[in-house]
This record gives C-alpha cells, structure tokens and sequence, in this order.
C-alpha cells in the first residue's frame, strides 16, 4: 500500500503548526511530567486577568460578558492562549482558529458598546468544538487522513444556533479514527494525553474536549456520544457532561461516522467545568428552535415545569437508585467510594436512596454492538481506502500492524432483513426496561416510581493508553436513550482507595477488572458518577443533578 | 404446496359468523346494488334512536354519554347492530366481541350512575380498531393466514390507554394480506368493500376502518399509516383522518409487518366521522402519557398553545401553499374540484392561498420504496412460509397466481450498510424540503412561513378494486414525517366533474391516469384534500384544519 498518506499528514500538521501564535509556543515539560493542570499558569504567558478568566465557570463569565466587565477580545484571547498552551502538553487540538474568534468577538463588543445589548444569551462565549461540527469554509479531518482538505460548505446547524446565541468558536478538538473508540488517538492528530496524569487516557470519542477543558483551555465545548464519548471525557478529566436524548440537539451537518446508521445514534451534547455550563448551553440550544433546522431535531420547547421538577415533587425528598455494578463487573474501588459519597451526601440532604437492580444490562450491550456491528467495517473502509491510511486496531501505545483487530473490525456484515430483527430484540429491551423503571412506583410510598438512577460512569477511573476496553457502563443509556449526565466527585486517593479484598467474581471481565486496579496507576485521575434519568426530559435531570451537586459538594466541605 | 391452510381459515371464519347476533343477520342486497350507505336503516333492525346515536358524531356522542342523557350499554349496542349490518354488505370486521364490550359498557354505566363522575374523556364511546390492536385474549390475525390463533396475553398499549380514558372497544376491522397495499383483501377475510360504491375499493390499509365508519358502524376508529394507509381509506370514504407523526400515538404491542423496519415507520392514528373525533382521540390518548408505557412514543404533552395557534397568528390570515399536482400525476377533475373549493373557501374566509412548489417527490418516494423493500420480502415469506399460505400479487378481482407479482415482492434485498447509504439520501431530502418550507417566510410578507399545504391525497376518488395503483400523494408524507389531515370536501359529481382536455403530460403515469377518468366508473365516490403540516405539531394541525374545515362548509352551503 503507499505511503503518500503520510505526505498528507505532513503537510495538514504543518498549517496546523501555522495556525499558533508563535508567542504562545513553549518549552515543552518532560514527558515524565504527569500531572500538567498547573503548567499554563506556571509558563507564565498568562496574566492574573487571564488565569481569573479562564478558572470561571460559563456563569461567572455570560454575567462579566454581557455587562461589558470582561469584553469578549478578552476572554476569547484567555481561553485561546490557554488552549495553545494546554495543546503543546495533552495534544487536544484539530483545526485552530483564533484570528477568526477573536474578530468575531470584536464585532460582538461593538454590538453591545453600541447598542447596550448582548447578541444572545451566550454573548461573547468562547466555545470549543468536537472535530466533527463542520464549519463553512473549513476543513472537517475528523480522525481521518482521507478527509484532509475537505472544506465544508455550511456551518453545522448547532454551530449556527451557538453563533446565533452569541457564542464564538475558536478551536477544535481531537477525536479517535472511526470514532468507535472510548480512547483518543488517530493518523492525522496523533494521540490526545489526559493532563491529570499524562499516562492515562483522556478518554473518547470527544477525548480532545475532555482533556482542553480539563486544563481550563475552554469552559464549554461540544462533543458527541454514542456510547459514552461525551460522558468518558468529562469522568476522565473531572468535568461535567451531558448526553442527550436522541434529537433534542440537532446533528445536522455534523460530520459523523457510520452516516446513516440510524438505529442507535450519536448525539451531540456539551461538556463544561460546572453544571451551570451545562445548563445553559441545553437552554440556549432549545431555545434556538432546532427543529426549524434539522428535520431530525426533537420538536419539543425548553420545559421550564420540567426543570422545576413539578412531576418529581419539585425537588424535595427525591427518591434514587443507586446501582453498584451493571451486573458484569463491579468497578475499582475509587469508583465506589465516590457512589458511596454521592448516596451519604443525598441521603443527609434528605432524599431517599435504594438499591438499582439492573436489568439484562448485558444483553442490550451485545444487541447495540451488534447493530453497530451490521455495517460499520464498510463504513470505515470505505472511507480509509480513498487514501490507504491504516486502520487503527488498537488504542495501545504499540501499533502493532500484525495486533488482532478489535471486534470493531471483525464484525461480519449483516442484511437489512437480520437489522431488523435486532431492531426487535432492542425495541423489547426497551419496553422491558421501562417497565422496570415504572414497576418502582410499587414500593416507593410516593406515588411516583425513582427519581434517577445514580450509576458508576465506568468501571475504573481514567485508565493507562490502551486499557480503555469497556464502555459498557454508558453505552447502556444509549441503548435505552436515557439522557446521562456525569458529575465529578472526587480523585482516586492512594489512602482512601486501597485495593479491597476479592469478591465473588460477576464474570471473567469482571475479575480482569479487579486485577487491573492499584491506587498507583491512577495517581491524581479524577472519579465521577452518572445521573441517568427519562428520555427527552433533560429539564428534570438536569434540576436533580443540580440537587445532587450541590449535596455531594456540601458532603465534602465538611 | 399442502392447500391446508384453507382449513384453517374455514374453521376461522365459522368462528367469526358464530360472533354475530343471529337477530342482526339480514339478507343480503343483490351485488349489483353499489351504493349502501342508507342500507342500515332501509333493514328496519335499528330503532330511530339507534339511528341517531349511530349518526352522531364523537363530539356529540360524548356529552350525552356523560350527562346519562344516553346510556353506555345504548350507544354500544346501537354502533354494535349498525357495525353488523355493514359487515355484511361491505366486509369490514375481523374479530367481532359485542358482548364483551356490551359488559364493559354495563360497568361504565354502573360507575358513572354510582360515582356520579366519568371514568376519562372517553366514557362509554365505542370505538373501532384495525386488525392489528392487538388485545388481552383475542387473536390478532392481520390477514396472515399464518396467524389464526395467535392470541395476545396483552393489550397494545393504545388499547390501554383509550380503555382508561374510558373507551369500549367493540370491533376489529379488515387490512390486505402484509399490510403494504392501498387495498383491503387477504386470504383469510377476504376482501373489503367501498359503501359508497360497492365496485370500488375502500382503499387501504385500514379499509375495514374507513367501509365501517363509512357506514356509520363506528364513529371514531385506529387505524395505522405508513403511506397513506389512514389517509386513503378516509378520502375513500369521505372521513376525517390523520397520520400523525412518528412516535406521538403509541405503538407497542401492536401487530404489524415488516417488524423492526424503523427507518419509515408505520403510525397508529384516528379516522373518524369527524375533525371532533380525530381531536379528542388526539388529546385523550396523548393525555394518557404514552411515553410512560411506550420508549417510542414522543414525550411531548399536549401543547394547548400550539392548538390555540399562537405560531400561527392565532388562527387569523393564515397563509396556505396549495399543491395542484406533485409534478409527476395531474389528479383527476373531481379532485382538482375538491382543491378549487378549498381554495375558494379559504380565500373567502380571509385566508391567503399561494401555490405550493412540490421538491423532489419522486425521488424521495423511490427512496421510501427502496428503504422498506431492503427487507420486506423476506419479512412476507418468512410470516406465510408457516402455512403454505400464498403471497397475494395483486389487489384485483382476479387472483391470477401467474400474474407478474407486485413490486412489493421483488425486491432484491439489501445489506445494512446500503440501507445507511438510503438512509442519509432520506435524511437530505428531508433537510432540502425543511429548509424548502422556512424559505418560503421569504415571500409571505407575514413574518411566518406558510402555514399549512393544502394538497390532493390520491389523485383520484375512490378507483375499481385493483386499481389503486399509487400511493405518492400520501407517502410522500410519511417519508416527510408531516402530520398529514384528510377532510372530505365532495362526491364525485358527472354534472361537475366532466372528463377535462388532456394537459401537456408530466410522465407516463400521468398520461395512463388522465385516460383512466370517466365520472361513470366513480360514481358516488367521495372526494377530499389533504392539509399537512409541521413535525409533532398535531394541535397546530387540528386547529387549521378546523378553520379550513369550517370555510369548505360555509363556502358549500351558501
């Protein structure tokens, strides 16, 4: 096979290159240097100003944005400098864009010097951007050697809304080839670092974001999440993230793998440092109508008697499932404990906590990785093949060419007739699941069946390269298309996680995952949870997960 | 092949006569007699309040089933004698449980006069169901041979839910064998025809639904829509009907073909005697929360203000594109008629009617096709292979088994990964046609774009049994996924309706269906429009159509 796709690469590396500001180059650390969060500060290239800008969350910032305090040149320039920063030490960027960024939010300061207004509610925003949201007139690589140079003729509709709603995008962000990995490493970009502890994994598909905003080089971005690629980032590096419902923010114009693979989709939804980012971001989407765009966009307005919890007693003494493990494997014990803060926190805030049982958790796993499965190599190979660049057969620090090829790549072609049978078998599943759920109503005493589930967001915290092998943990939500929303809690800690005695092993994977675990390994990799609650009511999740944030944070400040 | 299957359907239908109340038998008008519409009462088995229960609408049937003013056990016995009468001279029932509902109707009774208080919205209406309502204890047959003696252990959940609001379901009504014809004939109960004109078709699929409520056996019955399937059997019968959109009436639990076919999906929805019924089915069954018992169903609330039309101008000067053909098939004059009074009315009524520029039809109907034949085939043979049962070729009188077979059963079948290449071709047409209808705010001078479409639902009334050749005009909908209303305007009229000069043809099919036209062969045939709207924007829809629906009328009786 040629090699010229390395020409290609070369060349797309080197306007990358082009595209940083010299003055923000730095000397890189070594590579025995883990933990990186504090290097942007300790390079010097930021001012107080800017390191006060680039640690506030969305909602300190719309205000200072909007009343004219911060001008949007200001903070776009602070988050810009420390995503080039962050990007020289982690590897988290795609295409980079600051000039454009920065003359827009000057417009954006005239705007609002002249007319005393803010554009929208996002005003002055600067926000990152999975490398899949497609922007006119520049390239969307997404992972693959194949798409270098191709340039895209209109925004993707959410990128209209978020410009619409004041946002400014200003970089994109690293993804793995194809996608379909929970890890971020591809042929153009190479492989993204977690800045906690550059050892390990940032996680992925949206592994660019998780690891930019971890280092504070954005406060909101935008990934997508088919199993878990929004969710894995944001436990990995500490951070909130959301996956939506299937819809309820519009895809179109996205890039995206497997197009058409309708059955069991990705969503896009946003990742932040605070659940108050997070909100915003859903509200200032909804808002912007998504549905006159994009025909596959849910037509429902933001629900403001859903976010007040009117149908989940509004907000008082809530009532949780907790679930410990999926029924396959019990995670590492740093993920415990942080199940175990989440449940003391909620129960001495006043709510109620009982025990979740999973139901054929398994099951649904195998049934989506099969639909996935039914047309996913021809997808990617005929993609790849327009220029030879490999397929990537493991997410491991040694790309060994003659390394058996995951599952992803050895899964046999399906008909249309055999996917809808496994449409079937998923349809079942979810009405068996939500039965499950509704059936909780009987021992409640509340009238109404659980609040959310509380659920470990993986089996481990974030992981060495390589050793990502499970997303089973959130692939499930998708499956059942249950909005998802993850909460940092705390990091692993060599004295409060100690490797616990054996248990009696749920399966083999299971016992794999226990002997994978010392406290060491992990050092300063940040642990999170899940709250998972009901399709299309990202109102009510969000409302509890504010509940649950709140209790979990005073829990912990005591 | 063994002919076994014959018995089966012998011993079927032997239970099915047995069902029937002898006192209801009547001998039957000779076949040359077309039109039955005033048959029921012409037998002298109704008594006049009999005949005027079964000629009220749901509106108000509903009121004086409330107040007491007429008893459960009345009305359903009344709609149960007229629903018996029909069936013998049009053949529109399958499973037949008149005392079953007549019990239910007795508690409903007892509890109203007990309580004092309706059981839900619906108390004591009877209401018809498709052959695929699948109900606790009953067979659900769907004109599978195959399936005689399938018996359900659950209600579908729309059953449960229209039974909570207070429903009683009586009948089950006729469907063509795979349920994928415009037509109503299968093996088992063979076929359905048109009250208004016993030599026509009633349409199909749900041909029982619209010969039964044609005749008023039923005031108000579920049918399903996956190309026209409401629609057609409404205009046929000259009945209000709507395809609702994907997901916002349940569909669990329901029989159905091509099962896990989830690209173009078929939908449950209402037709009825009037715009009355089809609103409050609407309202009762999404008040039900279907999204509480079905993950497919739409959590979207009944939106009070989308009914009151608040996007809309409330009501006032609304703004109508008017399609005349699809650019491919010129309708027939009675049709062009029915669209040029609906013109007429609208515009007196102070509404604006501009024309409507059909995009892309045929091609985004050769990609509907094309999505459900990637499997079909298989599902058909892999449902009769089970009894030997023939697949039906055609819908015409002869049952020709050399016949060439439909295209429906031809198909060659297709891979996943080319049903996802289908699937994103669907998925831009939509986004072309979306952005077809927001671009039309550009004309208006209103600040909206239009409306509401006004367009032709067949391009001809009710035709000849076998003749129903075209399903575009309401497929193109459902590919759409737009909430699509049928209205009856007129009856064909041989005064009226004269045969027009031929026009410059758009096609072959065009020039066959212009020479296809005299009144003689439609004669009594109803004749209606289409009024098709936004995605889940059913209240919206209802209300408009209620304005044009009152404009038709005004503008007729003048």
């Amino acid at each position: 096979m040629s090699e010229q796709w390395r020409d290609l690469v070369k060349e797309k590396k080197l306007r990358q290159q082009a595209a940083i500001p010299e003055a923000w180059i730095i000397s890189p650390p070594p590579s025995s240097r883990l933990n990186v969060l504090e290097l942007p500060e300790e390079t010097g290239l930021l001012t107080p100003r800017e390191v006060e800008i680039t640690e506030s969350h969305v909602e300190d910032l719309l205000p200072k944005l909007a009343s004219g305090a911060w001008s949007a040149v200001d903070v776009t320039g602070a988050f810009s400098k420390r995503a080039i920063i962050a990007h020289q030490v982690v590897n988290c960027l795609t295409e980079i864009f600051i000039e454009q960024a920065l003359q827009r939010a000057a417009v954006l300061d005239e705007y609002l010097s002249k007319t005393g207004k803010v554009v929208g509610p996002l005003h002055g925003l600067p926000i990152s951007l999975k490398d899949q949201l497609a922007m006119k007139g520049f390239e969307t690589v997404m992972g693959y050697v194949s798409w270098i140079g191709k340039y895209s003729e209109v925004d993707a509709a959410l990128v209209e809304i978020l410009v619409a709603q004041g946002a400014v995008p200003f970089v994109r962000t690293n993804v793995p080839q194809t996608l379909m990995w929970p890890e971020t490493f591809n042929n153009v970009f190479g492989r993204t670092l977690n800045p906690h502890n550059r050892s390990l994994t940032p996680g992925g598909s949206s592994g660019g974001e998780g690891a930019l905003i971890g280092m504070r080089g954005s406060a909101l971005g935008v990934g997508s999440d088919i199993g878990g690629s929004i969710r894995i980032p944001s436990l990995f590096n500490g951070l909130y993230g959301l996956r939506p419902s299937y819809g309820r923010v519009p895809y179109r114009g996205a890039a995206n793998s497997m197009e058409g693979q309708d059955s069991l989709p990705s969503v896009l939804g946003p990742l932040s440092t605070s659940l108050g980012g997070i909100k915003i971001f859903m509200k200032a989407v909804i808002d912007g109508k998504p549905w006159k765009k994009d025909p596959l966009a849910v037509n429902k307005p933001w629900d403001e008697s859903s976010f007040a919890l009117k149908e989940h007693n509004n907000g008082h003494q809530l009532v949780f499932g907790i679930m410990w493990n999926d029924g396959n494997v019990v995670p590492h014990p740093p993920v415990l404990r942080a199940l175990e803060i989440t449940r003391n926190a909620l129960i001495e805030a006043g709510h109620k906590v009982v025990d979740w049982i999973p139901y054929k958790h398994k099951e649904i796993i195998i049934n989506a990785r099969a639909i996935w499965a039914s047309g996913s190599q021809e997808d990617y190979v005929s993609i790849t093949s327009l220029t030879g660049e490999p397929l990537i057969h493991t997410m491991s620090l040694e790309q060994d060419p003659l390394a058996p090829p995951s599952f992803r790549l050895t899964a046999a072609p399906k008909t249309a007739f055999q996917l809808w049978q496994l449409h079937k078998e998923k349809r079942n599943y979810r009405q068996e699941y939500l039965d499950h759920w509704e059936a909780t109503v009987a021992q409640m005493g509340t009238g109404r069946c659980i609040d959310a589930i509380i659920a470990p967001g993986a089996p481990y915290a974030a992981p060495p390269h390589g050793k990502n092998y499970s997303a089973d943990f959130t692939m499930i939500w998708n499956a059942l298309d249950y909005p998802a929303m993850v909460l940092p809690v705390v990091k692993v800690d060599a004295t409060l996680d100690k490797v616990r005695p054996p248990h009696q092993f749920l399966s083999e994977e299971d016992k794999t995952n226990y002997e994978s675990y010392n406290p060491e390994t992990f050092t300063d990799a940040p642990v999170g949870i899940q709250i998972v609650g009901r399709t299309c009511e990202e109102e009510a999740l969000i409302a509890i997960s504010e509940i649950a944030d709140a209790a979990i944070k005073s829990f912990l400040t005591k």
